[in-house]
């Protein structure tokens, strides 16, 4: 990496992991917390040693202000400030305002030492404890350069990027969050409000539950409060989308009051054509284009062992996995175990499996 | 199973997968479907014998009604009246609009050996070549007798349930139908609404996409000519529900309008809130009570073998994978193997994985 000798303040969850991720890189890495506590268990991880700024000599060449979306302009201000010839960037993952608040807040400070960056990536646990050095291996990591942006301090970025094993995507401010308001804000607020009509349910309706309500509410169990920052921090961009999401819920509902009425049924197939049409576009596995696989299901016991057989068994056939599910569900202690492969695989993989004696359904 | 004789009439996915398991078992099994093409299909892969009238003196004890939703009521009162002595079931999604109707469509039948029941279990492919005698295995299955069900009627219907595997539920109609708006077809139109506003998303930002997207838009793959039905025919109990999405969306708009306003931060993270608390009451697998598992991550390359090599060790260390995730994201070919196990187990595994040399996070 172009920077050798990095700062990062604040050590949760983002800021230990690239601290780790940086060490095992072999980069100097120091680190500051505004609670002395979460700095010190960074530094029992391994993640850096704690900036000291009477023993040091050396100057960070890069600042990583890893702090909570809302204290982002005021550190980032503080550190172009306190390192005069640092490359500042912060990792919050709502990009305009923060740099609307940066202006705002400083208006003397030198911004063309500093970018903004959003790794994609992050934990349902957070605090340095669930902090890990491959967190951003095989993530996208958005650059977000603003008007007055120094090159070298992009190149800085995008080496922070790369050393950490993400891949890079550039783009503006204002256009990477507009993209986070529907990739990421939107699915957040949509497994919420489905989440949220469960609380009063009748514990017989939710022994029914399947994996399609259990993949729709997953990421409902996210932290409030960071919640809160993302989404007023970019509020503009969220609220465009919610718009649109209000009026297909008045049609529905106006389609679904009459049911029988001329029409209803055309509305109802065409709002899951689209869904059809939109889910069509998320990229698969490696950012790769959506593929088809052909599913072969294998019907295990649940025990210990059982799925690393199976594997085992796949593996022998020379066939690679390209996604792999496990199937849930209630009173039964029988499992499934979903392997999509591609689909010329499927058939060999199958006869393979069915030969050594598994349970074996291809479809 | 009580009833060693059943007609199937409807040979898609679900009445195929049905006679599968039903021939596994024992029974005897005939088919029918107003498609000979669906019906010799069924035939081929072993779901049972075409019915044909002439030629059988046996009559089927039980007539099991596996038709689109909106054909069931017609089908039901055919078969009542066709077999004089034998039970009647139906597997469509919905139950009390099928009942409304079939009264209405033939106030003479003899309801009393007419039960109602839903097998909460399906694919994302349909028809009879995506069929599978364990489709039904550890899944709950709905029975939903209506007041002038028979109770040997009833004991037919649950027979069957468990003879093909799947755990029992019992309720009536309107109970039924408001769980399954709740837990099924509010997610389904969910992930139907966020992935509809992605069809004129930028590429970019779809590039952008993690597992949370994945996970919320993955059901919006599903038929619309099936939830035409389904969602028509349950109208009334999802409309309920979406009277208080809209509610919440309104809100949401409101506060996201004025982020800066007194009260705006409480609203959005009560939002959030409302949904920790609503997905912490869904179960987890098997239908035991949800539960905090500690996750272990190992580093995988992408290649055939790797998660077998893991998932060995794993059964070698003598602990049980209660769910395992793959992680998947853009531009590499490394992969992520998400463990959940008992939270006393994990230390134990990610020693015993690491000292072997996996690349192990705990957390």
């Amino acid at each position: 990496m172009s920077v050798s000798t990095v700062l990062i303040r604040g050590t949760g969850l983002l800021g230990a992991s690239i601290g780790l991720g940086l060490r095992a890189a072999g980069s100097e890495v120091w680190l500051s917390d505004p609670s002395p506590t979460a700095a010190r268990i960074a530094e029992d991880i391994g993640a850096g040693t704690i900036w000291d700024p009477a023993a040091h000599q050396a100057q960070p060449g890069l600042v990583v202000v890893a702090a909570p979306p809302e204290a982002v302009p005021g550190e980032v201000s503080a550190m172009l400030a306190q390192f005069a010839d640092a490359v500042v960037v912060d990792v919050a993952s709502i990009k305009n305002a923060v740099l609307e608040r940066l202006k705002e807040h400083d208006a003397g400070a030198d911004l063309s030492r500093y970018v903004g960056t959003h790794p994609m990536a992050g934990r349902e646990r957070s605090g340095p404890v669930a902090a890990r050095g491959e967190l951003f291996t095989s993530m996208p990591w958005v650059i977000c350069p603003h008007e007055s942006s120094a090159e070298d301090a992009v190149t800085a970025a995008m080496d922070l990027a790369r050393t950490l094993g993400a891949s890079v995507h550039r783009m503006d401010p204002v256009t990477h969050d507009n993209a986070v308001a529907l990739i990421s804000h939107l699915p957040q607020i949509a497994a919420s409000l489905v989440a949220s009509r469960l609380q009063d349910a009748p514990a017989g309706a939710l022994a029914l539950s399947g994996n399609g309500l259990r993949d729709v509410t997953r990421i409902a169990a996210s932290d409030p409060n960071l919640w809160v920052q993302i989404l007023s921090g970019n509020a503009p961009a969220v609220v465009e989308i919610l718009y649109g999401l209000r009026e297909d819920v008045e049609r529905l509902i106006r389609t679904l009051e009459a049911p029988a009425a001329p029409g209803a049924q055309a509305d109802i197939a065409q709002l899951i054509a689209e869904g059809n049409a939109g889910v069509a576009r998320v990229p698969g596995k490696h950012g790769s284009p959506p593929q088809s696989f052909a599913v072969v299901t294998v019907i295990v016991d649940d025990k210990p062992g059982q799925i690393a057989a199976v594997l085992n068994d796949v593996a022998r056939a020379g066939v690679n996995v390209e996604d792999l599910r496990m199937e849930h569900s209630a009173g039964h202690q029988v499992g499934m175990v979903e392997l999509s492969v591609l689909p010329g695989r499927a058939q060999h993989l199958a006869e393979a499996l069915t030969d050594i004696g598994w349970k074996v359904v291809l479809s």
